[in-house]
């Protein structure tokens, strides 16, 4: 039997197929750093046709294919396994049409989120998905790992605009999902089975996606909090009073401290900041309410903007979190979603759990969504500091479930938690899972091991 | 080997398991009243544990098992099967909770949906998914058509607002599906999959929905046209405006003379009339700005109101629709969803398609997705006028594939439709679903030949 590498050097150009171990090897890792193998080399792909060939050729000769997109992934599932042909979309990256009429839109994989959102605006048009790393993540990825955001508290996520899939098999044959119009219910949904499934069913190469139309502009408040559980009663109330904010984020002490020491910004050491706006046609009085709930909850200090660029400037220290957060160590990103009401007490837990760890763990998050994303750092060359954070990370999620949470809201299973979405899910959804795996992927090429539950 | 029912007997009380022929009969047909067989039995079961024991006794002797709600599908997919068990989950019917802090409900599938919309009311709650039989329909046939109705045009159909399901195999086990919390990526989303699964993968036994905050009172605009096209270019400029009403609904000629002779409510025999809402905290502007919209197309009459009573009233021509159309013949309803810019083309074909066959169709439908029901007036006893039913049937649905719509936008697959559903997602794509099928169902018992497209 031929080898799969010489067999795609006969069938693919020169330019598509890299071998070079350093440009390889650059391709290797998402954004969470976590382990991984080496591949063989790396198919950056132009055509839908040209992915049909690699998973031909991969699946004949039982070869793992890791696709990937822009690796802005959390949680290692784009990470390369030994041996594997590593698929990068990010080629695939022309905007095939924007119907204004029907508030449609079809891209390929490879267009930067930013790069939709600004079409659509210039459009008079909106997608609302929003990840954090929305300015070089691509589209594909973020459907295969059914991106979440800022925006999702009133808005949803990623899938909710996700109307029709171009999906290549690893038999190499191209399927076509759901429908362009609004609804739509013929036959089983496979366009959601699709999103957010990780690379593990089949490879995206065609995305139609529904937009909206262009909200007002955003009115904005940003208040900080001297009690913690101040800030948690307000998001609740907020809930309770019935109002729905486009955004609704939370930063600890720790985080904020940390864009300040960055920035400078002056925002001292609150015990909790929160971020909210509206973009209503009424965007100004819904932030006059909303600064009302936050001060009746005690809320130190108050912002508030109806300028869309004053508002940018407030959301800054939001949008620098990561940034400000990486040069305290290495860091375990967690991402636990709990029902709101259990947001105060999730809080308290992750203070516990640091304290009795010994790390500092900063945790940002979408409050209105019950969403947190505490960031256990550590120091990855220390053994004992990387298991700390390992028990933190465990801990986080156990005291997830415990409320009725899920162990990942929007960043998804990839490499890191397979297991924990098998305790969450249980054996006979596992079960299930691997049997619909094995119907689009019988010899199990496609990202092996990863994206599903371990049973 | 013991036959299913005589073991049936032995493990359900007499009060579930009914042999009774008439009333095994009254539960053998859906609306649509289409061809059906003959069950041998009917179980109306209270618990999950008599759904696991009806399944498990059934997939053991290879047992076909209808499941029916209250039996308002439009497309014979709870139709009986020659020798099969009907399995009614109209006394699943507990409301199991009503979490306001959190806006989720938990109930079991037999519950009424406008019993749902009404609890969630007066929690200060919304769930806005109404179909046309809301007042009748149960909540697990909803969630297993993925039902929409008036609202969809703004806040979507029956799926967008399923979290989490509770679901028994054909093996008896229970599998729960999905999160309580607003965001949840852990694994493949079996819940979407089986929303709209039609009773062919498992049977609903609980459903966890997401509510949203009530929104105000809507304010109702009631235009009629004397050129179909008129109304046409109306419903095109309010999405090009980026106007999002609550609920944009036209009717026909034919429709608007059968709901004015049947109730004298003096609406003329307008070309067509729309039907538009609006419930945002600034509904009256809006629906200023719906008349202003219609006048500047060519409406001839308008009405309009702030006032949820008389906004009721002006709707009620619209609810009636479909009780004054039956009077009329047999009624073939169709249901065909297309990109919104192809409405008024649509329209037009259909009515060249009502003058070939020699039938009155009688087109009503949720404009504002592109989503229309056109009513096929026939006499069910002469098979001539069937046939020629029939024919206008599949000349719609042949419309609406070439213009980019799909051949069912909210009634379902059923009985009706599994080949037009093949011809619409194509080979590749039925494979798929026969293999997913078979993961849940191995055996195929449940509602075979329903809900999926034929190869």
């Amino acid at each position: 039997m031929s080898d799969w590498l010489e067999e795609l050097r006969g069938l693919l150009p020169a330019d598509v197929l890299v071998e070079d171990p350093d440009v390889v090897a650059a391709y290797a890792v998402d954004r969470a750093g976590q382990e991984h193998g080496t591949a063989r080399a790396l198919a950056r792909v132009r055509t839908t046709e040209q992915v049909s060939t690699c998973l031909e050729v991969a699946d004949r000769h039982g070869t793992p294919v890791v696709t990937r997109g822009a690796g802005s992934g959390l949680c290692g599932g784009a990470n390369a396994l030994d041996g594997c042909l590593l698929l990068s979309t990010e080629r695939l990256d022309r905007v095939v049409e924007l119907d204004r009429a029907n508030r449609v839109m079809v891209v390929e994989p490879g267009v930067v989120t930013a790069t939709i959102r600004s079409l659509a605006a210039e459009a008079g048009l909106h997608y609302p998905p929003d990840p954090g790393s929305v300015g070089f993540a691509t589209i594909g990825g973020n459907v295969a790992t059914n991106a979440g955001g800022l925006c999702c508290v009133k808005y949803g996520v990623t899938g909710d605009f996700v109307r029709a899939l171009e999906v290549v098999l690893p038999s190499g044959e191209v399927v076509r999902t759901g429908h362009r119009t609004v609804k739509g219910v013929a036959g089983l949904d496979l366009t959601s089975l699709l999103v957010g499934s990780e690379g593990a069913l089949g490879v995206i190469t065609g995305i139609t996606l529904g937009l909206l139309p262009a909200p007002p502009p955003a009115a904005t408040v940003v208040a900080t909090f001297d009690e913690f559980t101040d800030a948690g009663r307000a998001i609740a109330e907020v809930v309770a009073q019935g109002l729905v904010p486009s955004l609704l984020e939370v930063m600890d002490r720790a985080t904020v401290t940390a864009v300040d020491r960055m920035t400078g910004m002056g925002l001292g050491e609150p015990a909790a900041m929160l971020l909210a706006q509206s973009d209503t046609t009424h965007a100004a009085e819904d932030a006059e309410r909303l600064a009302g709930i936050f001060t009746s909850c005690g809320a130190t200090d108050i912002a508030h903007t109806d300028d869309a660029e004053e508002g940018a400037q407030l959301m800054a220290a939001r949008r620098l979190a990561y940034e400000a957060l990486e040069p305290l160590g290495t860091l375990l990103v967690d991402d636990v979603c709990v029902p709101v009401d259990q947001l105060p007490g999730l809080i308290a837990t992750i203070e516990r759990i640091a304290d009795e760890v010994g790390l500092t763990i900063a945790t940002v998050g979408h409050a209105g969504d019950g969403n947190l994303h505490p960031n256990i750092v550590h120091d990855g060359h220390d053994p004992a500091s990387v298991a700390a954070a390992r028990r933190a990370f465990d801990a986080i999620l156990t005291a997830a479930l415990e409320v009725g949470g899920t162990v990942t809201g929007e960043h998804g299973v990839g490499r890191l938690k397979p297991d924990w979405v098998g305790r969450e899910v249980g054996p006979v959804s596992a079960r299930l899972q691997a049997g619909i795996k094995e119907v689009f992927d019988p010899h199990g090429i496609l990202n092996p091991g990863r994206g599903l539950p371990l049973p």
